[in-house]
């Protein structure tokens, strides 16, 4: 197994017959999943996705992969192929798009419709090239088959993609359920041929190679929704994630059964189901599902509401109920359904909401404390299953931290994989396929490119650290009127104070640290505002830290009076 | 049960036989636990702890309980009783013996060492009154009894508390492990002489009160931490919490059982160790621990590390291990054993830890592949079973969110206790026992008190407003030099940036909105600086959402040229 390469330098030229892949996101992380495959020239890109950002990058919307190594090729690359419709696959489209709009964007039905939504509302029309499993289409170079693949939202297509330097088989995101509420199964057969003819490299699915045994079939948690169903005395709210097509038909089948109406609340919750029915994804009978306005005036026993916000959300439905923000006015007798997953960071947030809505009389249930969640990523032994289908000769984990990714790597050598062909490669390390051999070669720069309110890259590293420490120790701006020609203070200094532990007051004594720090500058003949501001904060930030033991961002300005 | 109480007012006066329970802290959080209860005039305090700040409460240290009801009655208080040595119990002690350091602190050997030992860091010198189980001592017209309770400390305490108004039993945290290291079990046998005797108000542990079944006991850890010591390669690194002596047993024990010397790594492991060796709760041989200087001369296969660190706190051994930091220097072959848990919020820390030491060579074992670890308080069969054995007239659930204090409330509904005798209360929430009935009568104050550097109360909500814009925005500061006659620019305006997506720059635009702000400023005769500062910050906030659609943090700074 290949380790960490701090000291890796751009790659060397690639070989006429060799294939080249380059994770730009997802390796080292969970999102913004992207993966580059150059091949004679010609580039290929397999997802597009978004990283939502960590408590300590305040402020930050999305984060993108960095697009610095293809940018000036843009006009290499041949298709984008989306392998499913979730925000961590599709999300940086709209941003690639918008530096070359004509790529052919290829994948499934609902995948397409999913990012066509997405992409009018970034005012981009799109090239779509609607594929399906079982195809196979060339885009340049590379000659692309699509394999059904299981997934939490429908729809999912892994990609076995044939180039002159090897094949290889990129899983997407996938689980193995064998019993899935539409009957598509991940396409073993798929895989067990594509092994039989020779998968050179596996890309493979690492999110839940930490977990032991096998993932639960989605079908597993309908006995927890019928119960919520059947004895819920008076509303019964479902959040769930506005993707999930398969648990919210399991949900409408079960208001359905137990003579309940639903309505769908939450923007992104309205438009997905429009999508997913219209197509023929999500399946109900006419007049199941009402507007909210009209299920208002039934019987509470009679309302079943779908809603946004399974993560806390501050701004999404469930947490203005919790909040009493809401006009759907949480009280006692409802029961509230959150069908969804924890994800990590979100706990607090998720733990606030079921606080709220337990303060106002509701009951909830939750993946604590009942089976209403189950993963949408193959655990341990499904990816064994996988490895031993494939049997491929080299292996790259994708879609993880670096945990995941070692982990989904030992589960590869335990089947067999010789451990020299097993490469865990994070974000912009290049892997180059040469004559059926997958090495580390290089690396390309792969930084976060942050995307904050309308600006992209705008914030930079150097932006979110001074955030921290503003968030952390607040922000003192003191200002100083210099007389010109002696150098010294003509007033005291004026300190501003904000989020700061102390009052302005408290800095009084602080008027001679200024007074001292100009003085020393006059003797040394130091005048240029510039310098003085330097000079000030420098002694102000030491006797802050002294006095309070803290360290404020110091803005000091200085006018010449 | 009671609810929501938004509209409470002060309680009215105490009748001369009623009991006053007020929680200042715990009620409604995980954390800084602290109970009051008054009776006669006098009052008695049981625990005193910190809770530690969440993602939205940037640069807190802890945060403490609002003292001001009782600040100005601190002679009536007859003692602090402490249940057990944790910081969410022990924590705040030195804040309040700050104002008057003569009250008793009360609590059992080990408790009391451990407070001994950090009011020493606060040069408070305490009056210490040892108790132990069976102990019966009155302070005023407290006449309080002692009672063993098993937790994730060793010498934990419940405390009866007999009064003229009824008893009260006071659970502290607690939990049933009926196979604990120590052999100190939970002493059921005492709680149901008590619930004999009658219980008027039970005061229990909510804390897994949502977790179904019951707690494992801690040996059942011993194969997981074996299986470590018998098969770990090289050597040996072991995080958890610096107070779990219990666990610490434990590895001591698999050390010694595979011929392994231990070093404590750690400020708190090493000096809480010495203090739990010293007073004999922990018991190892002569030599089995040795100086870290001493255990690195030994080969890796005989070497084992106890460190701090288990939640990701990035001062501690283990991040700063994972990060390359610490001279111990992770490698190939290094196994890791976190042997804690992972409390809400600390995920995404504790990930990064596991990341970086799996990307170093490690193996991690942690809560999430292997049985290392158990929790230290009772769950919901454990809870049943006391208030079957109690049968207590009026509960109020303690320690908890929201979600867990009525978890627990429906655990005493279940085993018979009358639901209008079920008193749910939150921090301040004034509860009455008056002939043998708890009632909710009233509300004293209880905010968050921050402590932030040495600062105690110097932050406030606002503060923490201004930090979270700080954080999510950034700060522009704009110098607007103004002529005093006309009240125009006489230059334009000067911006600095800090934090803020764009550059200063991207605001020369904006010299025109300062522009115009003062020439209205001008017309309508207003001239004082403050006025001037407060509409050009309000214009240029403005600008600044229709630019950026960002709203940041704006500091105006006139002054007359």
């Amino acid at each position: 197994m290949s380790h960490p390469h701090p000291e890796l330098k751009p790659p060397p030229n690639l070989p006429r017959d060799g294939l080249r892949v380059v994770g730009l996101g997802g390796l080292g992380e969970v999102g913004r999943n992207m993966t580059v495959f150059e091949h004679r020239g010609k580039l290929l890109i397999v997802d597009c996705g978004v990283l939502f950002p960590e408590e300590h990058q305040p402020g930050i919307d999305v984060i993108l992969p960095d697009f610095t190594w293809i940018r000036d090729r843009l006009d290499s690359i041949v298709a984008i192929v989306l392998t499913h419709g979730h925000e961590d696959h599709i999300g940086g489209v709209p941003y690639l798009l918008r530096e070359r709009p004509d790529i052919p964007v290829v994948g499934s039905k609902l995948t397409l419709a999913l990012i066509e939504a997405k992409l009018k509302e970034h005012r981009i029309k799109p090239v779509l090239d609607e594929v399906t499993e079982g195809d196979r289409v060339p885009f340049g170079p590379f000659d692309l088959e699509f394999v059904a693949v299981n997934h939490s939202i429908p729809d999912g297509l892994a990609v076995a993609i044939r180039t002159s330097a090897g094949m290889v088989l990129h899983t997407g995101d996938f689980k193995m359920d064998q019993f899935p509420l539409d009957d598509r199964i991940t396409d073993l057969r798929a895989f067990a041929r594509l092994g039989e003819e020779g998968v050179d490299l596996f890309l493979t699915d690492s999110t839940n190679a930490e977990v032991p045994g096998f993932t639960m079939s989605e079908r597993e948690l309908s006995p927890a929704i019928e119960t919520v169903f059947r004895t819920a005395p008076r509303r019964v709210i479902v959040s769930s994630f506005a993707s999930h097509v398969h648990r919210i038909q399991q949900v409408l089948d079960a208001a359905q059964a137990h003579g309940r109406k639903v309505a769908f609340v939450g923007r992104s919750m309205v438009r997905n189901m429009g999508v997913a029915r219209d197509l023929g994804y999500l399946k109900y009978p006419e007049g199941l599902v009402v507007p909210l306005e009209e299920l208002e005036r039934m019987k509470p026993d009679r309302m079943a509401i779908v809603c946004t916000g399974s993560q806390g959300e501050p701004l999404a439905a469930l947490s203005r109920m919790a909040n009493r923000e809401h006009k759907i006015r949480i009280g006692e007798g409802d029961t509230v359904l959150m069908a969804s997953s924890v994800i990590p960071g979100n706990e607090n947030a998720i733990s606030s909401v079921i606080n709220g809505l337990t303060r106002w009389g509701a009951k909830v249930v939750h993946k604590g404390n009942a089976k209403v969640h189950v993963s949408g990523h193959a655990s341990a032994g499904e990816l064994a299953y996988c490895y031993n289908i494939v049997r491929p000769t080299n292996v790259m984990p994708v879609h993880g931290e670096w945990r995941h990714l070692k982990a989904n790597a030992e589960i590869a050598i335990r089947t067999g994989v010789d451990p020299d062909r097993v490469v865990i490669a994070e974000d912009g390390v290049v892997v180059d396929l040469v004559k059926g051999r997958a090495k580390i070669t290089g690396k390309v720069p792969a930084g976060n490119v942050y995307v904050d309110g309308q600006t992209v890259g705008g914030a930079t590293e150097t932006t979110l650290k001074d955030r921290r420490t503003l968030a952390n120790e607040g922000v003192v701006t003191v200002l100083a009127l210099v007389d010109a020609d002696t150098g010294a203070l003509t007033e005291p200094p004026d300190f501003l104070v904000r989020g700061f532990v102390a009052s302005p007051e408290s800095f009084e004594p602080a008027a001679g640290v200024v007074e001292k720090a100009l003085a020393r500058a006059a003797a040394e003949g130091i005048g240029e505002p510039h310098r003085l501001e330097q000079m000030i904060t420098r002694e102000l930030g030491r006797w802050a830290q002294r006095k309070f033991r803290r360290n404020p961002m110091i803005i000091a300005i200085v006018v010449d009076a």
